[in-house]
């Protein structure tokens, strides 16, 4: 475990939404674990407030909400004293002398630049902080995606943003990487001897990644629908998840030796033709239908929605990876919204025993790693019903988080802030991975820009259009929730 | 599943403690779940009753002790018109006719001859019955351990009985078969694929059976002293455990495919020479301690024990079986008397992760097959801990059959009753397993009746002598309630 030193984070963005409902609270409660050094500051910066007594009002309000039972005066009191606002409207490098002057109070800290804005702002703002010498040294710089819109963008903001940074101080955060199941899984994989030999196509048929929402685009129509679901979660988030689950064992915890790993399943994902495109990958939106119980609109009938838009709100594919491990293995990754369910699991289906002694064949054997709605890994396996005949029954094992440990499992912003003040790359996502994953999707893009073709549309409430169910029946499959 | 036909079982020794207080419960416990047929008759034999009257009344005061509260009066009352009794006794040839005429009744019934007796009277009662004509057609008979002291004596009885069944209709009664986490091991390895790619050498770094009890010789000296623990215990029931998991996967669940499989393990099971026998094999005896916290005495200060006895109540060994699947592996047999707990499990250890990315090795993952005191499977992982570091913990996955399964778990008595009804001989041993077990033991009992060494000493109330411990730390492992 590395030594936390003394930092300050800076966080632009300071009075968006991120930051009030996932960051503060998330150091918050790193503050109340007694995680944080004394000697730990958080700069928030923005332009709607006038200083530090209004910003710590409106934190105060906000974060009393999202904190629930985990709040109390007395630890808020205190953490509240680590705060420091800051009125500096990023997009003006002449306020930045302002942040400059307060930093360097305390010049040996490691400085935190967490932009939570616009993508278009990353390379304004890191060229301002290099203009006032903040990019130096111990400082590291946090984006959160989207990074870009295809991999041309991508590359752009990359190389922008590396003129000031350089790559090992670059921070692109995925915040399904810090989800506690995720990194049990890795944990799972090679900590133990029971799951790796397995972990290959002779025992595995078929690997299932779901992230699935039953909100629909809400209030951000005006992002979502220049975005769609391909990139804002496969990806990224989805794509990510993937490399987890398919990685060779690293040699080492380091972040470089994982991410060697990752990078090397991106590369050897399957390049999908224009036909693949067509055969292989579903893309839907959602029609009026019930959610809950309740009534929903349209993806068309939403608010800020273009007419005719053909935005994907839901997609299936199927992905294979070139390897001697993972050839003949499908892949099956699938996210949408305004689905059955919220649901977000990945789900490893072994082959079927090669031989049956009890007469029918059992249920295979599946390993369910649940992130939501609830964490959880969950090993199904064929077990003997008590009694004078052999009846086999499918049974599970359970580990349950919040039943097996009694600490509390920390929300996946507050491990990943707290890698980021340690210096753990580990869990955040390398450039190449970043190209590779674009380079992948692209044929994507690409295909449906050129097709006339509609997105397939399902009814809200579903789990997506038919074609969906019929990428997998094509393999004799089914979707975990179908089977 | 094989229909139930009519049966008539006759339980020989029908006034002795098995009868009493296992073989009714088992049979009341099958006809209150309704599984006999309608035509199924209990004949109980014995000469200490004058008459069915008052068999029952005393069946019926011992069965409401042993059924607690499974017991009711309407179904004791109806599954009592299934029993008859009859004055018989078993030494006499000429009292056998009486029994010919109740089974000549209903000739085409199955008959099973329960030997709930000594082994000495195995074979008088085989002839007696044959004498009757009575060993025919659809006759079975059940023998119960001991079956002889030794390979010649064995082989004695078989033959014996073998003048008057055929090998298909001797059922050797081995309960342990019949418990139903045994019959789990079987269906967890042949129904899942999780367990068998691992069930090797490559995996497995040691393999533990144990099967202890805290009671001490009570009232059976006289039987035990003669027998010792090997006898009793390591010959069939710990060897038979054994096969069940060294095993390689049968063709079919059909006997004799099973028993085959079986009888192999039996027959590659490195033979010990004078040396290993000292080395490998440990025999200790109980002294006076103190179990559960109350002071008991010592084997030689028991009831009947005769001065200096050097019977062992405990034996400790190291088995090796000569395949391509098991060698190196270990498999570790214990049993004994008067020891801390009361404990029948199988446990599975798993060889280290060959290579450790999280730093410090984790606790190798294992399963524990537990039969006594409860009925469950349980696996051990490392997980992660929730938290901002990579911990790594030991947590377990469980099958806990009480909480799993609403349908009550049978007895083991009850399963292989109806098995002997159905004519199902999987879980029974045959002769030719017999004598690989009794070929097996023998350069043990031996090496140990040409040594003037006594057996080592134990406290009573502890884990047996601590010659057990050493056994395993030479190969640098544990017993499992050691780590």
């Amino acid at each position: 475990m590395t030594q936390i030193d003394a930092f300050d984070m800076v966080l632009f963005g300071g009075t968006g939404d991120l930051v009030m409902r996932k960051l503060l609270p998330a150091l918050y409660h790193q503050h109340q674990d007694g995680n944080l050094p004394a000697e730990g500051r958080i700069v928030c910066l923005g332009r709607s407030v006038p200083d530090t007594a209004a910003y710590l009002d409106k934190a105060h309000a906000l974060a009393k909400g999202y904190l629930g039972k985990h709040y109390n005066d007395a630890d808020w009191a205190s953490f509240a004293t680590r705060i420091q606002y800051l009125k500096i409207d990023a997009n003006k490098p002449e306020e930045f002398g302002l942040l400059a002057d307060a930093l360097n109070e305390f010049p040996k800290r490691a400085r935190v630049f967490y932009l939570s804005t616009a993508p278009d702002l990353f390379a304004p703002i890191s060229k301002s902080l290099a203009g006032v010498g903040l990019t130096k040294g111990n400082a590291r710089v946090v984006l959160e995606k989207p990074l870009g819109h295809d991999l041309a963008s991508s590359n752009k903001i990359n190389d922008e943003v590396g003129e000031y940074f350089e790559e090992h101080q670059i921070y692109r955060i995925d915040h399904y990487l810090g989800k506690e199941p995720v990194l049990n899984l890795i944990a799972l994989r090679f900590a133990n001897t029971l799951l790796e030999p397995l972990w290959r196509r002779e025992w595995i048929r078929d690997v299932q990644i779901t992230v699935t929402e039953q909100v629909g685009v809400e209030t951000r129509a005006d992002f979502y629908d220049k975005t769609g679901a391909l990139r804002d979660m496969i990806q990224n988030h989805l794509l990510q998840l993937l490399t987890i689950v398919a990685m060779e064992p690293p040699a080492s915890y380091d972040a470089d030796a994982v991410r060697d790993e990752k990078l090397k399943v991106l590369r050897a994902l399957k390049p999908l033709t224009v036909e693949d495109v067509h055969t292989k990958v579903v893309r839907g939106q959602y029609r009026a239908g019930a959610v809950g119980g309740q009534p929903v609109p349209g993806y068309l009938d939403e608010p800020d929605v273009p007419a005719g838009s053909k935005t994907e709100t839901f997609v299936a594919l199927k992905a294979e990876i070139q390897t001697w491990r993972w050839a003949g293995v499908p892949f099956f990754l699938r996210t949408g919204k305004r689905l059955q369910e919220r649901l977000a699991e990945i789900v490893i289906n072994f082959r079927e025993a090669p031989h049956s002694i009890f007469g029918k064949m059992g249920t295979p054997n599946r390993l369910v790693i649940q992130l939501q709605p609830d964490e959880s890994v969950r090993l199904y396996l064929m077990a003997k019903e008590p009694g004078n005949q052999v009846r086999l029954r499918p049974v599970h094992l359970d580990l349950d988080f919040k039943e097996t440990f009694t600490t509390r499992s920390p929300e996946a912003y507050e491990r990943l802030l707290m890698d980021v003040i340690r210096g753990d790359l580990s869990l955040f996502v390398r450039r190449d991975e970043q190209r590779a994953a674009w380079k992948w999707v692209e044929p994507i893009i690409d295909t449906w820009e050129a097709s006339t073709d509609a997105p397939k549309a399902y009814t809200a409430g579903t789990w997506g259009p038919a074609a969906s169910s019929a990428l997998l029946s094509r393999d004799g499959l089914c979707w975990h929730e179908e089977s």
